[in-house]
């Protein structure tokens, strides 16, 4: 039995992350404690006692609560993403650095070394790039988001380093598709150029069409967080922040997939407006990664765009009730 | 004329670095202001009203003399060093992440960006290492004073894309021969194994034989910050963090280039007693470096350990008077 502190809970990812864990720990979770500034999604499960926080990241008194008992995992989701932490810089550090640094300290306090599983994001990298980063590449974030997902590398592999938690953080390509409403995160369009045509809406492309883009679908990016929790640490050695297996493809060949699956009437309702701003940061992520560590630990990338999109739209009719 | 502060400012770079300003600016300094928590060397010049400021690097009363008139140039040296940071994590974390980012804060609300140079370390570097590190390889650290300058270096890098500061790190190699006592740095065996042993005292080797050191003389660090501080913005461009270049060398080639300069009798002073914790960091670091962008923007290492350890000398009977 374990108890489990997820922040970010209420998200896209958060939601499904909790749904895979009570379905598929190989502990039970005895409690499982979700925190996010929205409420978080409905756990049915009688083994397992839910707590709902609902809150920023840095009240004190929901971080009382959230380590009222000693927790074996914690799960730090929560972030202020990359748009939102560029046009306001003040909130971006408070959030994701002192909010991060905040549940570490938190963590360390307990005295048990509980895991501490973060996201990170390939905004970590940026300038001069080969056509393919190794994984020994430095981060050089072009972006506020990408500068304070760095300095959490750095916080949970120290923390890690010094026994006060066992840490795993997961650098993410870019999660595709989403679905519901854009966000102001950068790459919001690469789920909204599949996801609008396909409800029949228009979608604005604002980056060039050779821009290439690193991808996940969702459930291969909850399969990887399910996944990283079960590795064991010596697996990890020093090293605790891994950059996950992706697929690259094209922004065009990205919709042409779309063409494929839906026709060509779904890729004639994406619009193509340059956007300098956000192709500015997305044109400073890598585009391709080696990802040679996390494929040797076991972890997986979808096998092509296709398969993203196809999942999705299975995905979509069933919960649609088709 | 222009306004400088500079933390750190009574140690022994500080020091070198403080006259160094003073005679050779390009603009004169109309303002020193010198932050430790020494006290800080006397400056003659007449030109320049000097302020020395005295505590620690988080006194709010103190940031706000240091800040009271606009500041062109920021130059933060002050640090705690390796051993003691590996020692007490929270003081580490408070002085050299905090202490950094309020200087950084306080240079941002000024507004008009000043020059920001800081010092980082090879210390940022760490696990499996080529044998000579690329520019572009990731930090790694295996302590808490290199995870702490990481966090730093993305700090002044995020900061100078934002604008609100114009920064230059510079990774500096060992800083070696120091005159004075031992410090608690993990590298202060370097300078010991040559300084004591010239004085007729014995010394310490905690390190093997074939351990490489990566050395800067004191007069290249110190020619190194001045430089850097003359670097236009634009030929630095997004990448605020640069590793110097330095001279690789084996511990015993170190040594024996002692045994050149002042014979048997000196090296017969360095006891060889291999302390498994100084070595451990010490063999964390990398022993050669690329350093091509350092080289191309006009920094210099040593010509090799021969110069260096006679520079020591050299130095050193000056100030004796002989």
């Amino acid at each position: 039995m374990s108890r489990v502190l997820i922040t970010g809970a209420a998200g896209f990812l958060g939601q499904r992350l909790v749904r895979a864990l009570v379905d598929r720990m190989e502990q039970p979770i005895s409690k499982l404690i979700m925190w996010d500034h929205q409420p978080g999604p409905v756990v049915i499960n009688t083994e397992t006692e839910v707590v709902s926080l609902q809150g920023d990241l840095l009240d004190e008194d929901l971080r009382r609560q959230a380590f009222a008992d000693e927790l074996d995992v914690v799960i730090h989701l929560a972030a202020v993403v990359s748009s939102e932490a560029e046009a306001d810089f003040d909130l971006g550090m408070r959030i994701n650095v002192d909010g991060t640094r905040g549940l570490l300290e938190a963590s360390r306090t307990q005295g048990n070394s509980p895991k501490f599983m973060m996201t990170s994001s390939i905004a970590v990298f940026g300038g001069d790039l080969p056509p393919q980063v190794p994984d020994n590449w430095q981060p050089a974030p072009q972006s506020s988001y990408g500068a304070e997902k760095a300095i959490c590398e750095r916080l949970v592999s120290e923390y890690s380093r010094k026994g006060f938690v066992d840490g795993r953080v997961l650098r993410l390509p870019t999660i595709a598709v989403r679905p519901g409403k854009p966000n102001r995160a950068a790459s919001s369009f690469v789920s909204s150029v599949i996801r609008e045509p396909l409800n029949g809406e228009s979608a604005v492309c604002p980056v060039a069409a050779e821009t290439p883009l690193w991808l996940m679908s969702p459930a291969r990016a909850v399969d990887a967080m399910v996944h990283a929790l079960g590795i064991p640490a010596a697996s990890l050695g020093s090293d605790r922040v891994i950059s996950l297996p992706g697929i690259s493809v094209r922004t065009d060949d990205w919709i042409a997939a779309l063409g494929r699956l839906a026709g060509a009437e779904a890729v004639a309702r994406v619009e193509w407006h340059f956007d300098a701003d956000i192709a500015s940061i997305v044109q400073s992520w890598p585009g391709d990664f080696e990802a040679d560590r996390a494929k040797a630990l076991g972890f997986e990338a979808d096998t092509g765009e296709d398969e993203i999109i196809a999942v999705y739209m299975a995905e979509q009719e069933i919960s649609k009730g088709r």
